[in-house]
């Protein structure tokens, strides 16, 4: 990024009051201030700023127009400064990470297959028979495609990542590293004296927009789909099962597990390294709190934690007394004698 | 698949009420029937289906023989429905995905390495020296295989899968993609104020009928071997400690964490992220509940459940208790009031 | 391994009491001797060994010299015998891994990177442009390394470990197989409707001596760095949010999740399967047990354990009156009907 003041506040929707012809050369957090960088501050109330902090421009919320601020520097007022700051650093990213498109006389693509325009498929890359992938769609190297997988328009598939056979990604999704799509469900049956195994014939939906964490492993389904609802954003090293049906805008946080046929609702938020069982529902809007154990169907906006699961509130109550429990006990244990109760 | 009902019966072990020469194309469950596809049910309780469900034909145990249902299509009787529609499956599963024997020119094969008869080593495929791949074993892209690592017959790597030096793979194993076979265990000496490395020169032993998870991972023994038993499944996501043995025909549900030399039985049934200490016996056929922390033996046939682990019964009534906790030392805050007590 | 025990002596620093020309090839645990396997034992108090136990030799502590132990074959004295021993596991462990350095004419080297004195480069590795491999380092098949990446001297990265774009990694840092090094931080912001991207434009640092385990993931700073001190150890499994530091010297178990922005200290110890809050700091020296959930700061020589987290000694008390609590509540019930108290 190298830029005036008056172009980052056209990019951003801001307001400059300052120097039009000053310099941004990137973007940085509060905590460590840089000379030529654009900073932000979300909320009005963060107001005492030094009066000489050294950045190139401070975003600050558009209520604060007309009112004097102790930092001096140059403003940038913004209706909404996280999400202008959000723009700067999309600006920086995708001038970072500009990809020539190109399929790389090193990946291995079937002549089967069936590649979109100004696509960007890297070395080492297996696209297999069948594949059909979307316009703009960047597959970083020793990406593997399985057998008939679709992938839409504008992708970003990191190394390692493995989609197998039939999956279905549609458009905008972003699949971190090592991330797995359509690894076989874990089903048997005890026959004989022996597990054998269960076939996994479904496949894999992956709506619009979503993004998946590095070496998160999505199963196929039994028979049908396993499907991750529209701008689903699921973190690092989550476990989603076979079957399962994730809603749109749902927040799954790094090593949660859901097991099969779980349904989630749309916009909850589950916390990291949750465990949701089997067969049961989550409501829409629903948050369960970090480690929390879901083991039976939870109401649409329900705030559990705790294992067992409990409201939050609650949860909160009853941890303070367990710590109290060694105390009470005891006192409990001299009432029984002292008063030959039992 | 495209089978006459007739043909279906004999594949299934089944016997046909209906029209023999009817078509089937496939499978599907019962929560959504497709004109052309067999489904089934495994209880004779299940009986009150609509009469006129449109599916080619429906699995039901033989015990309904000569009983009216309400279904009026074609029926297929069989002594375990299930079995019988995993064998459709199977037949569903081995069409869809018939590869033909052949070594990638792609792949990288070393000069010293074996490779068996009808092996299929797809593209970008590592082999290192002295390593021996099995009749009938697939090998699928981006798969790295060490220095003299044995694999046996029949087997399946999915992409992106590591199996390091000197590990064991034996006959009919199936890893799913991105797995890691033989990491270093996780061991150092605290010396001259620092962790170094205790090199880890064992290695994995993997027998017969093993399935291991995606992005499962599974350490080599410091010294000696890592053992995943016959016909034991593992999820995916599972972190096995080096030196760690687990017996026969166990489970081991996702992101379950077993430390190092630990001792697992036979038909034990571990559920999702439960964590067990290392260096403990987990006898045979025990049964440990979602999210259970292991500190200490586990008898034969015990359920646990619970952090720390309890009598699975023990934990749920427990659990119930818990959600009073903040009512009783309320009451109990007021009974030592009132009596004066302490 | 084929030294005689003069030779091993002198590797392992020990003084030899027995036959300086028996050889031995190997090392073996006391659990599994073996003929021509040196062994150890680190407590002067495990010395009811047999007289005749069929390995090469025993390491001792030298504490012991002078003094009649039961076994009669040959010793070696060690002022730390886990230390000598892990010696001499070192040595086996470079003659079994001694790799030529080259670069495979399979690897995808760009002709922007540059590459050290005496390193490594496995077929199907791709190295980006502006790449920085230093001396002696070795990089397994399949290994991606992304643009401008630095990495130090005597490095091993295990196959299919990723490390994206822009990261730092110092030196003797090991990565096991199936790591990922600066994924995307987990970060949105809700505008609009929709859970939108917000660039991660930082990187992750990793400092010499630190060792990284198989399938973990370490995700890249939204600005600035994510930071893995110098000595600090990593399992398997274990997912490190963006804008985490670790200090030095610290170990983490496998499958603990460390949330963004947090601190942890120097030589802290976190057990498996334990959580940790964003936005706080773990004093150093704290110790936290498995499965533990920590939601605030941790200071200096903490010792927690449990979810909700408590010191490691009232859990253990907790945990205990845990189990009588539906006694306890029974009891409590009939007292209240008894004294009709409520």
């Amino acid at each position: 990024m190298n830029l005036t003041l008056a172009e980052i506040a056209k990019l951003a929707g801001c307001e400059l009051k300052g120097d039009e012809n000053a310099k941004a050369t990137g973007v940085c957090g509060l905590d460590e201030p840089k000379a030529d960088a654009i900073s932000y501050i979300s909320n009005a109330d963060k107001i005492s700023l030094p009066e000489s902090m050294n950045i190139a421009a401070l975003i600050v919320p558009e209520t604060l127009k007309g009112k004097e601020i102790t930092f001096k520097g140059n403003l940038l007022y913004a209706k909404n400064p996280e999400w202008a700051f959000t723009l700067l650093m999309r600006y920086v990213d995708t001038t970072n990470k500009y990809i020539t498109p190109s399929v790389s006389p090193r990946a291995c693509v079937s002549a089967g297959a069936k590649i979109g325009k100004d696509v960007f498929i890297g070395a080492n890359a297996t696209i297999e028979e069948g594949a059909v992938i979307g316009d703009n769609t960047i597959i970083y190297p020793n990406v593997y495609i399985g057998r008939n997988v679709k992938i839409g328009n504008f992708c970003i598939l990191y190394p390692n990542v493995t989609v197998r056979e039939e999956c279905e990604i549609r458009n905008r999704v972003i699949i971190q590293p090592g991330a797995v799509i359509g690894s076989d469900g874990f089903g048997y049956i005890f026959y004989n004296g022996k597990h054998e195994k269960i076939p996994q014939i479904g496949n894999v939906i992956i709506c619009d927009d979503v993004e998946i964490g590095a070496n998160t492993t999505i199963d196929r389904a039994k028979i049908n789909h396993t499907v991750i609802g529209t701008n689903t954003k699921i973190d690092n090293l989550v476990q989603i099962g076979h079957n399962v049906k994730v809603g749109a805008s749902t927040i799954i946080v790094s090593q949660v597990g859901v097991a099969g046929s779980t349904e989630i609702g749309n916009g909850v938020i589950i916390a990291g390294q949750v465990g949701v069982s089997g067969h049961i529902k989550v409501g829409d809007g629903a948050m369960l709190g970090p480690q929390t154990g879901i083991m039976s169907n939870v109401k649409p906006g329900e705030k559990l934690m705790g294992y067992p699961a409990m409201p939050y509130g609650e949860f909160m109550r009853v941890a303070v007394i367990m710590t109290k429990l060694p105390e009470v006990y005891k006192e409990f244990v001299s009432l029984k004698k002292k008063f030959k109760i039992f």
